[in-house]
């Protein structure tokens, strides 16, 4: 049993917000859900905001001249000012909500690395990055020619240092694009570090924090970053949305993306005139029911703590580590020094889609496949995919018992 | 009291299923909320579907190999189904989820008109669009030399037939790109013969639903067009969620907008090979709840019957016609032979907001502005923008007696 840790954390009475683990499941067994890098589960006080929103105070932002829809727009604006505050923003007006991660780093790669980004200029991402922090590149590259450079990934599952610095020194690279926090490896990047080589060098930095920002605190201004991306789900949140933190002037700089409603100041045939940001970078109905349920999933990890979320996590990453090497024929990928709750592995031969199936018997919910990282299963060989359980802060020591227990079953099943 | 119809159909038992209307306002009134055309209110079964979603049957869809990712991928997909009946498409596959109907058309002047268009080609619009349906149009004009024409619209607030003809006849338009119905006039297009003049000359037609889906039964093969969009958040359904109906054949020459997880069917870092539709122009965690939402949503208008809320509203713009003209010193904006319940009005020489203030103190919610669509407001001189009332399923004769009451007052006031 997991007992209340020294900073208050208590995992049981935490798993009581979610409804949803306390579900009954097929066959009298406990929902073991350790696929909450993929989407978390949502706490009772997400799902009540949203239900509220819409039972008492629901209407369109930003144009309504009643009080219906000026409590509306407090509310997602308060959702706004709650994402600058837990991401340390100097100012709201640099957060723009998209509808998930990969928009807002699309919006990054057409806004910045098409109406910034120099002809001749590179782009430098890793070998760990998720489909997301990719395939934006190499459209822009495929559509204005800038080089996508990739920095290399050690043994250890972490970003080659010397290969970096070693990508940057012809000055050439205007932006650096890396995951905060790896969703397959668990790798947490040495964020300043690579921000200050990237930034000696010239190039901005732009960090996928979509799971870094569910595990640990984010201090955008302390990290030194230029743009900072996560989203609504993964931290507890709804679907939906997503956020976009960038520095004002960068913002400021960037032309639109998407054109339509509320991002402009002028319309006439000739010609459009865009809002300032964020307005400019927010066309049309902005998801306003999913700002009020992601400002809850804020407030709800605030009151709670990342610190306390991030030992109650550094405690579980330590025990699985553990558990999973007593898992014999067991090969976990990457083990990087610094590391969050993702554990992707193969148990021998077994087919990772077959070993999920088999553990969902066992009532564990574990992605199979490549994870939307492709080219780092293939730069670790393993081009068939991995197994890949990833804690919440509803994980217990005693779910991971469970799945290392059922991958040691698993692997005389497939004996 | 708005009594039952010969279909069946009772306003007052309806809006039993809208719990925000029988919330408790301010000095005891009732909420007359007549800005639906803004953004519609949501029935309890929408609220429902999505809190149930949360509480038992969650988790991220496609990629999952246990039963309750196989659960949500099946809500998912139950929703593209349900969107594809609801619009008679040929094709579930022909069912992009996006994030609101202004990312729909971004979609299509992105994909279709970067990807497909050819240079030289010209893409038709109206007078009076949408911001979301002219914005896209000039960044495509400005980024690839697209010429955008405009056709008339006549006093009356009708689509100029004869201008639509003469800007068509040199073959060059290869899009017509035009709201079904007008958010501000109310205007109904004649989408069968704009189609069978488009077609007659070469050009595609994508039709801007997001008023029209709401208030009619669409069917897209009986109209002929090639894309049609919606938005979740009009038709009682949740925000963030819109709907690209396109053919396949559309969608299969369309390259992918955003980059990112799931809408790939190979990664390696030289090239990328791209999902067939609709994933190919998915990426990313999808609106997975709102889905669900919208799903309720189409189930509970389906229910209701189009062609009740239809007649419901006829009946509703008939008697608001009569009213609004018996209000001294009142405009009505556009007088199409065939509209639906979005009335756009000037009120002497009252401010727009104002208007709407002093009608928000008697409980009443209309909006104030250009509408999104200030060349509309331009092309009839009120560049000071309109006050506009839009009616829902729920919305009442009396509803529509007290608005012309207040503004029968609200004139006394300004004197």
């Amino acid at each position: 049993m997991d007992g209340t840790t020294a900073t208050g954390f208590d995992v049981q009475r935490i798993r009581q917000d979610f409804p949803i683990l306390s579900q009954p499941q097929a066959r009298g067994r406990p929902l073991v859900f350790l696929d909450s890098g993929a989407s978390a589960q949502k706490p009772r006080a997400v799902i009540d905001a949203m239900v509220r929103c819409m039972e008492t105070a629901y209407a369109n932002v930003h144009r309504g001249a009643y009080r219906l829809s000026e409590l509306a727009t407090d509310s997602y604006e308060a959702a706004r000012a709650a994402t600058a505050r837990f991401l340390n923003a100097a100012d709201a007006r640099e957060i723009v909500f998209t509808k998930n991660s990969t928009e807002a780093m699309n919006l990054v790669a057409h806004g910045w690395g098409r109406g910034v980004l120099q002809p001749g200029q590179a782009v430098l991402i890793s070998e760990l990055e998720h489909h997301a922090n990719i395939v934006p590149w190499q459209m822009l590259r495929d559509d204005r020619g800038n080089e996508l450079r990739v920095c290399r990934v050690t043994e250890a599952g972490e970003i080659d240092m010397a290969d970096l610095e070693a990508k940057l020194a012809d000055g050439k690279v205007g932006l650096v694009a890396m995951a905060h926090m790896s969703n397959v490896l668990g790798t947490v990047a040495p964020v300043d570090r690579i921000v200050a080589l990237a930034h000696a060098h010239g190039a901005k930095v732009l960090l996928d924090g979509s799971q870094a920002a569910v595990h640990r605190r984010v201090d955008v201004q302390a990290i030194g970053c230029d743009f900072y991306c996560f989203t609504g789900h993964k931290l507890y949140g709804p679907t939906g949305i997503g956020v976009l933190w960038a520095r004002l002037e960068h913002l400021d700089r960037m032309p639109p993306f998407l054109g339509g409603g509320d991002m402009i100041s002028l319309v006439t045939f000739e010609k459009s005139e865009w809002a300032p940001p964020p307005a400019k970078f927010e066309a049309g109905t902005p998801p306003i029911i999913e700002a009020v349920g992601l400002h809850a999933a804020i407030d709800y990890v605030t009151a709670i703590g990342m610190a306390a979320i991030e030992a109650h996590e550094r405690a579980l990453v330590d025990h699985a580590m553990g558990a999973l090497a007593e898992v014999p024929g067991l090969t976990l990928l990457g083990r990087a020094q610094d590391r969050g709750g993702v554990f992707a592995f193969a148990l021998d031969a077994a087919h990772p889609h077959d070993l999920a199936t088999l553990l969902d018997r066992a009532g564990i919910c574990v992605r199979a496949g490549r994870h939307c990282a492709e080219p780092l299963h293939a730069r670790f060989g393993m081009e068939n995919g991995t197994t890949r359980a990833s804690f919440g802060l509803y994980t217990t020591k005693e779910e991971v018992d469970l799945l290392a227990q059922a991958l040691t079953e698993a692997r005389e099943f497939f004996k």
